[in-house]
């Protein structure tokens, strides 16, 4: 049986061996596999092109270096998410409050990085990940923590804000979310994680039981909406 | 100007160029710089040895293996924690309240991680950490997380511990702690950071603003006597 995949919006995450998966698809993922099983230096644009098995130069065809390759993938991790954000944003205070949003961005922001490839995200704190070359990638993130700490501190209890800065709870709030990296280095995460995260980042800004579940069924809602 | 500095308990961090320092932290000094800088493949035992200015020879004679530098120096970051974990559960419930020793451990877990010679918590999500030739290393980093989340769940308000379980509040409140890691990334972190990420772990376990300065109040007594 063979599927056709439309060219236009590739999927988040090729199975390594989808035989309907475009080059460009391929190099990415046999690039994350290698990647975060040998870490960055120790990967060569030889050694994806090996792994693919096609030659070095058609790599060249379709990406100039290995870290455009890692950049590429680094992207998959965080702009569906940013970009949802944006829509999400758009929507407080008139059409939606502070705490659902902050709900709904945790949401997706889980559903993101339990979706990249061989869980990307465990690179974040690889060294060469600091460098500018990646500043693209680094900016993305910086947007999504301000959006964070924005979302936070308007959805916050005041005891909250007078003690933490913004800037601060956004820091909080990204680094919270991403207890699904290292979920996902010994089992999958599922849908009671993604309420335990989102509902945990309102908590951590000071919201009660009560204010949390209004939070949840505002913003699945919104997320149905938004789909 | 010298300073004399007594053999047993060795500081946590080693500045580079102290020339009081044994050869075992000068050892463990160089190799941390070069492990953060370069990852942990990409660093050989020579290029450790050369950073020093001593002979591959010497530093056998200190270490075995590169492993087990990496692994002395993955101990740093958990082990002051877990040592002083130990004795704060040993209160609870009698002498400390659950909600204290969970703030109490948070603040020490910071300044644990605040203190490791360069930011060594930046190897946690290293491929090459989650090899069985590091099980101590994660063993120990599993027994911290398993009292995270006794100590939340004791801790916690009905409706947290009634969604999530103790075991996923643990994963929650150790990730919480780590974002010092990320912090140390661009600036160094404060006393203010300190009270922001222990007071951040008892509001996700739901506890109010009232209950949250109680239990600061009560682990400032409680660490000052274990000092």
């Amino acid at each position: 049986m063979t599927r056709t995949r439309p060219r236009q919006g590739r999927p988040r995450h090729t199975p390594p061996s989808d035989p309907n998966a475009s080059g460009r698809e391929q190099i990415l993922d046999a690039a994350g596999a290698l990647f975060v099983e040998h870490g960055i230096s120790a990967t060569s644009t030889r050694m994806i092109a090996e792994r693919v098995g096609i030659r070095q130069a058609s790599l060249y065809y379709h990406f100039a270096t290995k870290d455009e390759i890692l950049a590429e993938l680094l992207a998959t991790s965080v702009r569906p998410s940013l970009e949802m954000v944006e829509r999400i944003q758009a929507l407080v205070p008139e059409r939606a409050s502070a705490a659902a949003a902050l709900y709904a961005v945790a949401a997706t922001d889980v559903r993101t990085l339990s979706r990249t490839p061989y869980n990307i995200g465990t690179l974040y704190l690889l060294p060469e990940v600091l460098t500018e070359r990646f500043d693209a990638f680094r900016a993305d993130r910086g947007r999504l923590q301000q959006s964070y700490g924005a979302l936070g501190a308007s959805a916050a209890a005041d005891g909250v804000t007078g003690s933490i800065p913004p800037e601060r709870i956004g820091e909080l709030l990204i680094q919270l979310v991403e207890v699904v990296i290292q979920i996902r280095r010994t089992r999958d995460p599922d849908p009671a994680d993604t309420d335990a995260i989102a509902s945990s980042c309102l908590r951590l800004c000071g919201l009660g039981e009560t204010a949390i579940a209004t939070a949840r069924d505002e913003a699945r809602v919104l997320l149905t909406g938004l789909a």
